[in-house]
């Protein structure tokens, strides 16, 4: 990839010919293209095929310009190397590619304790494969972002086993407070390891998913998640390459999260971007489209996107995104005029 | 009722004997008293009976010792008189009365128009005989809170048809805004009404229950929200009792939120309470325990609880409450050890 990319310099907060633009979920059921693989494959077997998780993780790349590609994965696709029973169930509502289904899911101190962390270069060869597979169709065109779930998310999911909310998870850290650190220990190193991976891979740079972080108050975060993310964190700052934050709900926190380590922070539309930039001064901000506005139509799109470059003002450091993934039924002529309208924006 | 009670005196952010708390749902499906009655009587019967209204108001009070009541009552009920076929279904997940369903739900504009704005002395006499009927039981006691839904939580389920997320009404915003105001402004006309005749009826203090709006950005709720919460606002003023607002995941728009006319917020428990008063000093403060916590022991529930206390500091004008309602299958004991733990608390 010749140097420097925008996306990349964004993440520096270097300035930029102009502003990079990428969108969560930018592969995915919106597509005709993904829709036609996914008639042919279950989403578990996409994901664990190096060819086909290149293909559409590139399509999106082709098809709206995209100025990064993101590894087509899951954040729980590690769990049945860590001993767990996941499978994904067809069209679940909102999520598009069926809700994750954990058959035994992890609710006692012994549960946590037979809990392995994966070996990536054995057990998620198909993750590093795809990766070198993705970066040769890229041919350097744009940057690749790896990812895991944070362990908070990742969390939620194998202790309720599937997207049933947070209550067991919440009622383990009360309850059981050592259970629930061993826990997110294991998560993290499982986090760290794969992340490792992904980067002596191939991946430019790497996003931690904590999606649903903004389900604890203050004090939870500083006791059973901020220490953890730090931790990641400082992984990714030894692997040399730019580490993105995201989570949702975490208006009231970005200041604190600011402080752990990561040189993005990717907000949701929950604060404006302008005030979102002002709270975190030293790096670098990605967001904040409610992606909703794309289920409607262009120009309404494009009105919404260009507000939010606008607001972001022309320091440097601001990569645009949504504030939470691409909806299911989205035109993608909406995501095209988005994309397009990013590019035309200039100070 | 003999002046000043301390949650009266909270919301006017003069100093207080002890901490005032109550918590939203305080009468609800976790009491056995609540559930006794419930074997009875549906829950939209309930609602409409002056006498069993006041019976599982007052009795929160009696158990647990709270320094005010709440109406018990919905944001919906005022549906049926709008032309609305409201129904609830038994034992949906987490709400415990039963989800709501409209079987005939706005979608256009004409849909819109035909809503009625209801006259709640002729359409809600039940709510307002309830009122009287609380005050007679509460005898002076502790203060009653009103209450109404605000105009973009009502409309979530005006439009959706039921608990089934925002997608449908967003996209009326960005599609036909035309109509959306014209919803937003019968909505708002309803509330107004609403709350002056509680008011009217005995209700000594007022809380606009808008628990959904942190779906929207900030542009979206300037121009959707902000004007017609400020116009509720406006109409309680006149009124002379205090108003509180509600809502949650508003952590990036507190000081905006502040600006309305309200004289006092109520944050979830996604924003530390001392950085919440410091961003609204000229207001008092409600909440902001995860209610989550009470699922668990009454120890960490005081714990945490006892934490927000001392973080809400001694400044006139806090009052302590829940970040959102009391859940299903929490310990009754775990919610009077919380009301003892405050009432015991001292600088």
């Amino acid at each position: 990839m010749p140097p420097p990319h925008r996306f990349l310099e964004a993440c520096a907060r270097r300035p930029v010919d102009r502003l990079p633009v990428w969108m969560m979920r930018q592969a995915g059921r919106y597509q005709p293209s993904y829709r036609a693989v996914r008639q042919q494959v279950g989403f578990l077997e996409l994901c664990r095929s190096p060819e086909l998780i290149a293909q559409v993780t590139c399509a999106p790349i082709d098809e709206f310009g995209f100025d990064a590609a993101i590894l087509f994965s899951d954040i729980l696709v590690h769990l049945p190397a860590m001993g767990l029973d996941l499978t994904f169930e067809k069209g679940e509502k909102g999520k598009g590619d069926g809700g994750p289904k954990i058959a035994n899911p992890v609710r006692t101190r012994a549960d946590v304790d037979a809990l392995k962390v994966p070996v990536p270069t054995r057990d998620l060869r198909y993750v590093l494969d795809g990766i070198r597979a993705i970066n040769a169709g890229l041919n350097g065109r744009v940057p690749l972002i790896g990812f895991v779930g944070g362990p908070f998310t990742v969390a939620s999911y194998v202790v309720e086993g599937g997207s049933q909310g947070f209550t067991r998870l919440k009622t383990m850290l009360y309850a059981d407070k050592a259970a629930a650190h061993a826990l997110f220990e294991k998560l993290t190193q499982a986090a760290i390891v794969q992340i490792e991976e992904q980067v002596a891979a191939g991946a430019h740079a790497a996003q931690v998913f904590e999606s649903w972080l903004g389900e604890l108050d203050r004090e939870d975060l500083e006791e059973f998640a901020f220490p953890y993310l730090a931790r990641i964190a400082a992984a990714l700052k030894k692997t040399g390459v730019p580490s993105i934050f995201f989570g949702t709900g975490l208006s009231g926190h970005l200041e604190r999260i600011a402080t752990l380590g990561f040189d993005v922070i990717s907000v949701d539309w929950r604060i404006p971007i302008d005030e979102a930039r002002r709270r975190v001064p030293g790096l670098a901000v990605q967001g904040n489209l409610d992606s909703t506005v794309m289920l409607s139509s262009a120009e309404a799109s494009v009105k919404k996107a260009l507000g939010i470059c606008k607001a972001a003002g022309p320091a440097p450091g601001y990569i645009f995104n949504l504030g939470h993934g691409i909806q299911v039924g989205t035109p993608p002529e909406n995501v095209k005029a988005v994309v397009d309208a990013v590019h035309a924006f200039r100070w």
